[in-house]
């Protein structure tokens, strides 16, 4: 089969790869239909975290072409988004809900399994990691409805993660460290919440469209000790509920401790550079951090549900597709800030 | 008035302070009938933190000598309980419910006001401040009583910060890391929020005691990584849905992050001697973090309903008692730990 193949620091291709095969019982075999470059992609891309020469990609969509033996929930022809990790739905944190720390799971397309970016992925626990969708009612879904699912596999849960790890209640005023594609939907994830002011932090005109229209109430084009004074004035010198972390440096998240209230949570799911932070500024606060590697197999069913009904288009975060031929476009695009994100079109539906 | 006597480190004696006058119309004078020793008063009297040389001691209950013009919802006589800071309840940080963040409040006895550690102090704040007991039927508290009051003023409330700040919901597991009197009250708290397991970390047999007595179901005598490997194992490999964190030292806030399952909580209240911890580690397991100085005056209505009805006995930490003349003694007891907790009686009530 044809898939991207990661070659080391700044060089991604298209290559060949042997085709997937049902290898324990619970495995199935997915055909891709989209996949999507993440922002992890990139660090590996620039050289900052190290993965395998090979395949790449953890998220994707796309439709059953295989089941082992003893998959009971899937048929082939069935159309499924994949989380980012996949999970075996039995062991005490999978019972616990955050099956992306299954203690028997790991994260597709960096050794284990071969990548989303590719034809094909083996999925293992099939039945507990891949979530069907319903076929649609006139036979075929949208463009716009593939992107949503295929944020679903990451960003749109993660984005959700950082609001629901902060307690977003009804009511609230939030705001949102980081511009990228999980900054946006964490703005999305807010909303959905029922936060009625949502404060933006972005420099960027195309990513702030996005922002506004996933629903942010405010923009603050600050950054570090002025995006804390700015944000400070908007709220009254009080501070947000909730500050959504979506980047991961020293810098965002001394934002985000700057400008919570007093008894506000940070919701952290940037995946921090920083090894250790200033935890007095919080204690003394009565500020409280929570978050990491996103529970998207969780969220799914619900975000899906969102998505199907038409209340919400996370797939916006999408502005440059392309196909896998063209891969290392797609790359390029996010590393020089061309684009937010990336879709690669790999197959039909 | 007399009153306790900060002089410096390891130095506290007896001696005379003007007594407390009403200075803001919103103030009233409270005449001490219990004072105690905090474990953050040791820190002073170690020479750890600096305290102002003067009057010291920030728990206390007491009866209204006098009131401000202002002061409309106590009357003199009325017994009542001082929560450890105080506040005016009408800022942000109170009307988020976290008093102990007031944006014009303060701790008693750190030189903005008398202490607990003597005859009066003058209660700012006073309606917002004080909470009032109501008579008891029989016309006078026990002691038993007395000492529960004095503990809601700081200790009860901080332990129970600590399970309300880590979400503790009825049939979890919860590991409470810290045997001194709030790490004894956050046993008690975690019962109280129903949890049905309670590992409480202590090798100290009048400790361990108390914590069984205040429903620990297990204990364990184990320190650092011997502590984590324990619980563990008690929790199947998986780790406890709470911990507990009531010391503040890199030591008990690794075995925290340690014990605790994916996706659990850590509840802090211990104050940090560390300045940053390996936030990492919390983020990959989907730990969160939570906490700071208790919000006692939200939370010492709902504890004295329970203690006037008999359903906690939370005095149960002090385990020494003698008056203000010998509060040298109620420092040594504690500093060399003889004692848990030492309780001051002061006047009559």
């Amino acid at each position: 089969m044809k898939a991207a193949i990661f070659r080391g620091k700044g060089t991604i291709d298209v290559g060949e790869r042997p085709d997937p095969e049902i290898q324990e019982a619970s495995d199935a075999v997915v055909r891709v239909v989209r996949g999507c470059v993440c922002g992890s992609d990139l660090w590996y891309y620039r050289g900052i975290n190290p993965h395998k020469v090979g395949s790449i990609g953890h998220e994707y969509i796309g439709v059953v072409e295989s089941i082992g033996s003893e998959v009971t929930g899937l048929a082939v022809g069935d159309f499924v988004i994949a989380p980012f990790t996949f999970n075996d739905g039995t062991c005490p944190a999978c019972r616990a809900g955050f099956p992306s720390n299954c203690m028997h799971g790991g994260a597709f397309g960096n050794g284990v399994t071969d990548g989303g970016q590719g034809e094909k992925v083996r999925a293992p626990f099939a039945d507990a990691t891949l979530v069907k969708v319903p076929q649609p009612p006139e036979g075929r879904f949208t463009d716009e409805q593939l992107a949503s699912f295929t944020a679903l596999s990451d960003v749109a849960c993660t984005g959700y993660h950082a609001a629901v790890s902060a307690g977003v209640q009804p009511g609230d005023t939030v705001a949102v460290v980081g511009d990228g594609a999980v900054g946006l939907s964490a703005v999305l994830a807010a909303r959905k919440l029922g936060a009625t002011r949502v404060i933006a932090l972005s420099r960027n005109p195309a990513r702030q469209a996005v922002a506004v229209e996933f629903g942010a109430t405010d923009i603050v084009e600050k950054r570090g000790a002025d995006a804390i004074e700015t944000v400070l004035r908007l709220t009254d010198g009080a501070g947000v509920d909730a500050a959504l972390e979506c980047v991961g440096t020293d810098e965002s998240i001394e934002t985000c401790a700057g400008i919570t209230r007093a008894g506000g949570m940070i919701g952290a799911v940037g995946v921090p550079l920083y090894e250790t932070f200033q935890y007095q500024t919080l204690f003394w606060k009565n500020v409280g951090i929570r978050g990491g590697v996103a529970p998207a197999r969780r969220y799914i069913p619900e975000l899906l549900d969102d998505v199907l009904a038409g209340r919400i288009n996370p797939g916006l975060v999408f502005d440059f597709t392309t196909d896998l031929d063209h891969v290392a476009e797609a790359y390029a695009a996010m590393d020089e800030r061309r684009a937010i994100k990336s879709l690669l079109s790999i197959g039909q539906p």
